[in-house]
């Protein structure tokens, strides 16, 4: 990826817009990105871990490699996800990574991490609430997605990939990747047979479109959420804007 | 509490322990503590939030209390977990706390609290490490507890339970205070029949036994939880030790 691309995505990050400036351009000036498609590594269980890597789009699946070949699932990462995990000491990562979906990883050394906190002691109090703040809408995420029953499940992830990685289009937010069974069953922690009963009745109640290209169109966040579902996932800082 | 209790509590807490030396004998000076009945208020969301508090022992639930009093669930918090969310400067907590069992925290006032991170510029990374760590396990716990089926859920959680808060006794481990069938579903997080269900199927397969005021003893973790839950749980850090 070339500098100049590099710094535009740099430039657009939620995560660095959070930091103190000074300190955010230092780390940008120093940032390199990748970009993954579906089903590429980002990283194995044991590789060095990055000193401090963000998602700039796309989603992470993050498991344990069992040593029966499964995968025991870790988490999701959604865009702005930050791991912290190579400044944490140990130096390598503590499980492995792939992409769900097209996807492009910004990173910065550990040693450029150091050098900067070192420079600007205000950057850690910000890491700091960076990571909590990350830890407490993650729980309430998997609290809240896995206490719905299936159906609503799958309509509320439908929702959030629509408005965090969705492109404004033609009667609604199109999700401008091939979107799978397989990748919604990954993060609803249903069976691949389940996921293909609900989206057979979203597409039914005419919530979503199929478009060309295993792509989805969301004409309406409000009719696909409903509106107690809607209100409580906004109220509980979930879904940033609904537009 | 008296002044020589709180420190006792003090002395144990793994948090204490992975902070450095001097910083956590002064965060310990200054610790208050407070004991919880079961149903009782940790917090209610608003109020001003403690700068720094842990949960010593006890299980405690973490809700959003809805305009028509219902509660959708944030998070539960187990024994050893921090919050930090009086650190964040927004001065108050977002989500109101009730204990689910009989618990105790501990906590520094906010003052106190930055008053020690200005005098030890190493607590804030001790602070971090531990934040960034209990919420990765925190996904690595709700994404394991969630994927499995009911029965093994409830397994799984029993298990925990015995681990971090079970007295060791005669014929087993005992969870000695009452375990209702509404504190199980709401860590489960499915209906009361659906737990009360899964709580007969173990109580006839002897793996639990109820003994008297509605405690529960575990004779045997390794048959609770069987040989493929028991390994992935030990290996994912979820369970610390097995005796």
């Amino acid at each position: 990826m070339t500098d100049a691309r590099v710094q535009t995505l740099v430039q657009e990050s939620k995560f660095l817009s959070s930091l103190p400036r000074e300190a955010a351009e230092k780390l940008a000036a120093a940032a390199r990105a990748r970009v993954l498609r579906p089903g590429e590594y980002a990283a194995r269980a044991g590789d060095p871990a990055f000193g401090l890597a963000w998602l700039h789009s796309g989603l992470v699946f993050i498991f344990f490699e069992m040593s029966d070949g499964s995968r025991v699932p870790y988490l999701v990462a959604w865009p702005s996800s930050v791991s912290f995990d190579g400044l944490l000491g140990e130096g390598q990562f503590p499980a492995s990574s792939t992409a769900l979906t097209p996807a492009t990883f910004v990173w910065i050394t550990r040693e450029v991490a150091e050098e900067v906190a070192g420079q600007h002691p205000d950057l850690m109090n910000a890491l700091f609430d960076y990571a909590v703040r990350q830890g407490e809408l993650r729980a309430i995420w998997l609290g809240r997605l896995f206490s719905l029953p299936l159906r609503s499940r799958v309509r509320l992830l439908l929702a959030r990939m629509a408005v965090e990685m969705g492109q404004p289009g033609e009667g609604g937010r199109i999700l401008d990747f091939p979107v799978s069974h397989r990748t919604l069953a990954i993060i609803a922690q249903v069976s691949r047979d389940e996921v293909g009963r609900a989206v057979r009745e979203l597409l039914a109640e005419e919530v979503i479109e199929r478009i060309e290209g295993r792509r989805f169109l969301v004409p309406d966040l409000r009719r696909l959420l409903g509106p107690s579902l809607l209100e409580s996932t906004v109220a509980a800082g979930l879904i940033p804007e609904i537009r």
